[in-house]
Formats: C-alpha cells, structure tokens, sequence
C-alpha cells in the first residue's frame, strides 16, 4: 500500500522465506526469545507453513526450544504427518494447553485420524464437556456431516422477540468464534428457521423470530457425506446450515469455511487420483512415497505387459516390417490421450453431479463422435506423413485406419469406464486411467499391428 | 428426516431426473402453468443445472414457454456457453429485469467474458448507479481482485459508537444481502479495522468502534490476482476482506463465497489442464471440443512422433531381436507413469505454494530417489521375468538398467520441468505432462534399444 495523509494499517506479516532464515538462524543459536520475536506476530498458518517446510531435526530442535509456546491453532493448521509427528513429542502439559484452546470441531479435526494412544492423549487433555462432545463426533463416521459441524450451536426458542435474542447473545461469554445465523428451535429442539445476524441487528427488539426466520433453509443429517455437504453448501451459496440427528434433533452446525475445506479436498483428491499419486503429503518420508506409489506403478506395469502380450503376437510382422515398430506407439499414444482428457471430463461431470438420465446418451455420443472426428483428422495426417515417409500408401492407410478407430476407442473408454466405476460404488478417479490406457493400448497395438500383417502381406 | 411429535420442516426441493422429465413434458406440452408449477419451488442453482442437462432445442423452447420469468439469479449460475446462449434469445425487457435483481459483482461476472454486443445489452439494462459501478470494475484486469469484489461495501466512520452503527444499519435499505464485517474507514476512507456483527451485537450501545474492531484484518489490492485472493482466504480463514485503491482507500469487499469459488476454480482448471482439456464445459457443442482437443493431441503428435524417430534410429537391432519391440513401450510407460506422479505432486505443490527455498532442494532431492528406489525395485522384477521369459539374462539386464535410468530420469523431470515453466510464467499444470512424456519416452527408448544394441551385440 502506498504512503497517504493518514495512517494506512499495515497488513499483518506474512511467512517468507526470509521469515524462515530467520528462525533457523535462531533454532541454531539456541536464542528462545529470537524465535518468539520471529513467531510471535505471524498467523497460525503461516508458523504451520514454516513447520512444515523444515527438516525433521530442524522441526525437532524448534519445538524444544519454543517450548511451552504452541498453539493449538498452529496444530490444528499442519497437515497430518508433521502434526502426528510433533505431538508425538509434546509434554503432556503444552499438548493439554494446546487443545483445550481449541473449538470441538477443530479437535475432531485433529485427532480423528489419530492412533488410539495418540488419540486418547489429546480426549485426555480435554474438559469433561468438551472430551464428551468430541467423542460424540468422533462415533460419527469418518467423511460425515457429524464430524465436520461443530456442536457450539447459538439456538433460540420459537416464541423469542428480536430482543429477548439480542439480550442473550450479550449475556453469554461461551458464543463460537464465527456465527452467521441464529437457529431458532422447537421446544423439541428441532429446527424451525435460521435468522442472520444482519437481519436480527436490523430488526426492531419486539419483532417475534418467527415472522423474521427463513423457513427455506437447508439441513443435512449427521450421518450424510461431507462430499454431499460441500456439494449444497457451493451449490447454493450456504453460509451455514444445521446438522440434525436421526430424530430431526439439532446435533451442530456447519459453516462455510469448513464446508469449502471439504470441496477443495474433493477436487485435489480427484486431481491426485488421476495422476497416481494418492493421499501422499509433500512431507511424508522417501521410504513411505516410494512405498505408496510402487503400488500404482505395479497396476501400471499389469498393463504394459499385457500390451507386450499383444505386441508379442505380431513378432513376425514387425521383423518383415521393422517401420512398425516405431509407428506403434504412436497409435498407442494417440489412443491414450485422447481417452485421459475423456476420462478428465467425465470424472468432474461425475464429481460435480452434472450427468442425468438426459444428458447422459448425448454426453456418451458427443465423446465417440468428437473421437471420431479427431481420428479422422489425425488419420489424414499420420496417413500422408508414413505413406510418404516410408513411401508405401498401404502403411498409411494401416496407420490412419487404427488411429480412428483408437480414438473412437478412447472416447467411449473414456466415459464408460468411470460410469461404470461410479456404479460400481468405486471412486472413478482413481482407477479410471489404468484402464482406459489399458483399453486404448491393447486395442492400438492390435488394431495397428493386425492391419498392418493383412494388408502389407505377411 | 423421520416423522416426530412436532412439526419439522421440509428441506427445499432439488433437481431430480424426475424434475427433469416434469420439466420436459410441460415444454413438449407447451402447458405454462405446469411448467412454473415445477421450477418456481427451485433454487436458481437447479433450474440453471436443469438448462444446462436439457439439450439446445429443448433450452430455447423452455426460455420461449418460461417467458418474463427467468431470474437473474438463474443466469448467473449457468455455465458460460448456455447463458450466452439463452442472453442472445432473451427479450431486452426480459433480460433488463432478471439483470436489475443481481448485486453487481454478479453483474460483472456474468457480463465480463461475454462479446462486447451482448456486454452492452447487459449495461445498458442496468440503472445508471449500477452500470457505472459495473463499469468500473470491468475496467480491473480479468481475475483480478477488483473484478471480484463487491462494491456494496457497509462502512463506518471511526468515530462512531456501536450505537450508530446500529441506527445506520436500522435505517439503510440498500444493504447487500450478505455481511459479515462493518469495515471502520477513517475520513479520507481509508479502512482503519472490522468489526463481526457477532462483536457489534454484542456489545454496550456507548462502546466506540475504534475499542471493538479487529486491527490485524488482511486487505487486497483492487489488482492482485484472484489467485492469490483465494489462497489468502483458504489460509487464514477469512470470512471478508475490505479491497482497497492504490491509493489505500476502500473500493470493495471480497465475501468467502466468492473467494472459494475462485480457489475451486484454480483446482478445477490444474486437474484439467493435466488431464488436457482447457476450459470446455460440458454443454459444448461436438465441433468446439474437438477443435479444442485436436490442438492439445496435435502437441502430443509431434511428441510421439520423435519418440518413433528415435525409435528408427535402432531398426536394425529391433529386427535382429524382435523381442525388444514388445518390451520396449514398458520401459516408456513406467518411466511416463512415475513422471505424472511427480509432476502432479510439485504441480500442486506450486498452486498451494509450499515449495520454499528451504524445501525445495529436499523436495527434489527425495524425488530423485524415490525414482531410484521404485526404478531399482521393478528393474528386479522386470529384468527377472523377461530374462526368464525370453530365457537371455542379458535382456533382462537391458530392461532393468534402462528402467532404473528411466524412473530417475522421470522423478527429476516431474519437478524440474514444472518448476521451470512457472520461472518461465508458464502453468506448470498446462504443459508440464507433455514435456515429461517426452523426456521419458525419449531417454526411455534410446536407453533400451542403445542398450540393448551394445549388449546383444549388434
């Protein structure tokens, strides 16, 4: 921000690299104050980021010398590896300290995916209150509504005035850090209406709730999916919304912030899914990531043998027509591509709920037809450049005819197979590629080595 | 929810395939009355998902039965290629009311990627208040924070009281529908802190803003990028940012719903560019997609293409051992396939900006090895099997030396290729998977087939 006449408040500091220099020079001289001086003003998030870009031994020695100073929202801020990894070496007093800090939600937060032990020392740390309520959460299951809302809920009976509503907010001193909405509440607790607080303030003292709350809200289920959650909560632009029990009983509430977080690890899931890498965090260890994506690579290698399988077969064409061997992955490849942008397409039409009943049979025809047409196109280029190329008219009409049919091969692949998935109750992301490459490759390599033994003579 | 003693109410209803069938019968029957009976109950958002399912005759037959109807909140929830579809049918009486409804981001959101003919109907439909803020804001860069923010901005001078406040907002009927923050502006509008509603409420009539509001609020510039907007928004979980001049007076706000549709959107386009579609949308029609999917195969063409030439290069040592030709695209696509896995990791890894300069050659460094570790685990088990299988002990050496080089080659290029094109200010996620292909297909091969060619001698 530029200078002006009157003072401009700074925004708060952020973590640079600099920033990080800094409190490593200070971990490395041992100067405890240093390292508060360098901490002390940043966000959470931003001591998270720095937690996280460090080495281990790094990490090590400046929780030691930070000592007692951890927050629980700097916890609650890292992801899963590191965080296990440093309340591991916590003293049970700065983790108490740390956690009792903390929302419920963000302790189910933290400790959901805990091991037993870690996760009983964190319950252990808790006020009785609290501890019963984030055992609660946690017998909800994993990707639940139940675990994402927060049970710190502001609710007013049914026969309240705006008044009687703003007096008790000034009266309570336990209110969550962000509300939105006031739930209003049959005498049986369940929920009748939602009043914002914009319109509450705005509302003369003895206007009565019920002439003022919007009756058109949405509630979810404790035992409904967080995905089904973030998909509402984008859809229709939710703020917060209530979550209530098998009974229609008000269980907690689920505000935007943790419904987004939920819809944008959707997206990066299904973005690491395609690319066959799972849930792995950018500081997980060398042995734990090779482990992790040995396991894709061994599916992948299932496939390239079983393409070597189908180029096996054609030995003898290929050794009387060696110009084969090169052209053939070009049709594999060709095929393969086409078939993952397919794929990309269809998974997020399946993520994002946008294939029904109508649109379905255009969507299957639209991919084999734009296979169609690009295969042709690539057909007439590939043909012309091998046929000259090589100078034999027969090798590009072998090379057009297979990649046509390849990329109408692809397109169909590439939206049958996660529709099939998804049916299967199977995340379409995450296997999809495997087979359309297998699909694609098989049928390449067939398609191409096949032609080419029938028409060039052998 | 099950029934119980007292009355609960109804979640709102939602798009069914059934809906859909409802919708369709009405327009097919040309009967109005059913077809308001049906979307008049629904949320903008499924009518919007409704059009966008329906194909294009049966979209213009339902805006023309629909008639004046159509809201301007529908509009803007439509997918772009659909609502410049149905902008260009609609009556300007028709479409100058839906406009006049919405807040002026929306205006904006809907107008900027529309033809400049159509933005001009959008302007001139709006009150003469409204289209000069519009105005304003399409002159900001396209995703910048400017176009994102809301000029409806709810401020107060610092020297008021809670009570003030209070009264202004009593009195004021303009306000946006959704606020979170009253935004202390000094007199030359500058914005000194927030204060939540929660907080104003709360609090004694006589209370001066300036004891209650929160000084450490993050602001925007009306020129940063939306991108780092959203990434703002995710880190510090803020529910609305006051954006400011350059000058450093207030001329927005930025509302986290925007915000995270900003951050969705960035995850949605990485996981398409790597899956290499752009920004198709489903409702394209088949001519688009293919023109815009035949460039992206036209990139990854050439790149086979050298893949076959250097493949040429060894004729004479596939057609004396045949068998090289059937291994040959393992080697490639193991090496392709643990290139995407890194590169999908320092992709993200880049969009959420945890690559520092003190990870960074650790990153590397374990990706290098992780491809080592994986290279050297499958080279044992390839070069077994296809020494046993081919029964030459030779051959299996071939395969599992070039495999191990392979795999290291792909863990270096799957971080140092995107790492590149974002110094180069290129998205990473947009060309990256072809480079990396490249690479390993290329080394991939020369090292087999030169391999194989010195070791079985020829």
């Amino acid at each position: 921000m530029s200078e002006t006449e009157d003072e401009v408040p700074e925004s708060p500091p952020e973590a640079t690299d600099a920033t990080v220099d800094a409190v490593l020079a200070a971990v490395e001289a041992g100067d405890h104050d240093a390292l508060v001086a360098v901490l002390e003003p940043l966000h959470p998030a931003d001591i998270a980021d720095i937690l996280e870009q460090i080495s281990r031994p790094e990490r090590r020695a400046l929780v030691t010398l930070w000592g007692g100073e951890l927050d629980g929202a700097v916890l609650s801020e890292l992801e899963e590896g590191v965080r296990d990894e440093i309340v591991a070496e916590l003293p049970d007093d700065v983790l108490s300290q740390a956690v009792q800090e903390l929302e419920t939600d963000d302790v189910v937060y933290l400790a959901e995916d805990m091991e037993a032990p870690q996760q009983e020392r964190i319950l252990r740390a808790l006020d009785d209150a609290d501890r019963v309520a984030v055992e609660r959460s946690l017998q909800y299951g994993e990707d639940s509504a139940g675990r994402l809302m927060q049970r710190e809920v502001v609710v007013a009976p049914e026969h309240w005035a705006v008044g009687n509503a703003i007096d008790f907010l000034r009266r309570e001193e336990w209110l969550p850090e962000s509300f939105y909405d006031l739930i209003v509440v049959s005498p049986q607790m369940h929920p009748m209406g939602t009043v914002s607080l914009g319109r509450l303030m705005r509302s003369a003292r003895k206007t009565p709730l019920r002439e003022l709350m919007d009756e058109d809200f949405r509630a979810f289920r404790v035992d409904q999916s967080q995905e089904d959650v973030a998909y509402a909560f984008n859809k229709y632009h939710l703020i917060s919304a209530p979550v209530v029990d098998a009974d229609g009983r008000l269980a907690g509430v689920i505000t935007i912030d943790d419904a987004m977080e939920a819809l944008e690890e959707e997206t990066e899931e299904d973005l690491r899914r395609l690319g066959g890498v799972g849930d792995e965090e950018l500081s997980d260890g060398v042995a734990e990531i090779a482990r992790r994506r040995f396991l894709w690579l061994t599916v992948n290698l299932l496939t390239a043998i079983l393409a070597a399988g189908v180029i096996g077969l054609f030995s003898d064409t290929i050794r009387s027509f060696v110009a084969l061997a090169a052209l053939m992955p070009i049709v594999a490849s060709m095929g393969g591509n086409a078939g993952t942008q397919t794929l990309t397409v269809a998974v997020r039409a399946l993520a994002t709920r946008s294939l029904s009943a109508s649109n379905l049979g255009r969507f299957i025809g639209r991919e084999g037809l734009v296979g169609l047409i690009n295969g042709v196109g690539f057909a007439a280029l590939l043909g012309v450049l091998a046929g000259l190329y090589f100078r034999d008219a027969r090798l590009g009409m072998v090379i057009g005819t297979a990649v046509t049919g390849n990329m109408v091969v692809a397109g169909f692949a590439g939206v049958l197979i996660p529709l099939g998935l998804e049916k299967l109750k199977v995340d379409p992301a995450l296997a999809s590629g495997t087979f359309v490459t297998t699909i694609t490759d098989v049928f390449g390599f067939f398609a191409f080595l096949g032609l080419a033994g029938l028409m060039l003579g052998r």
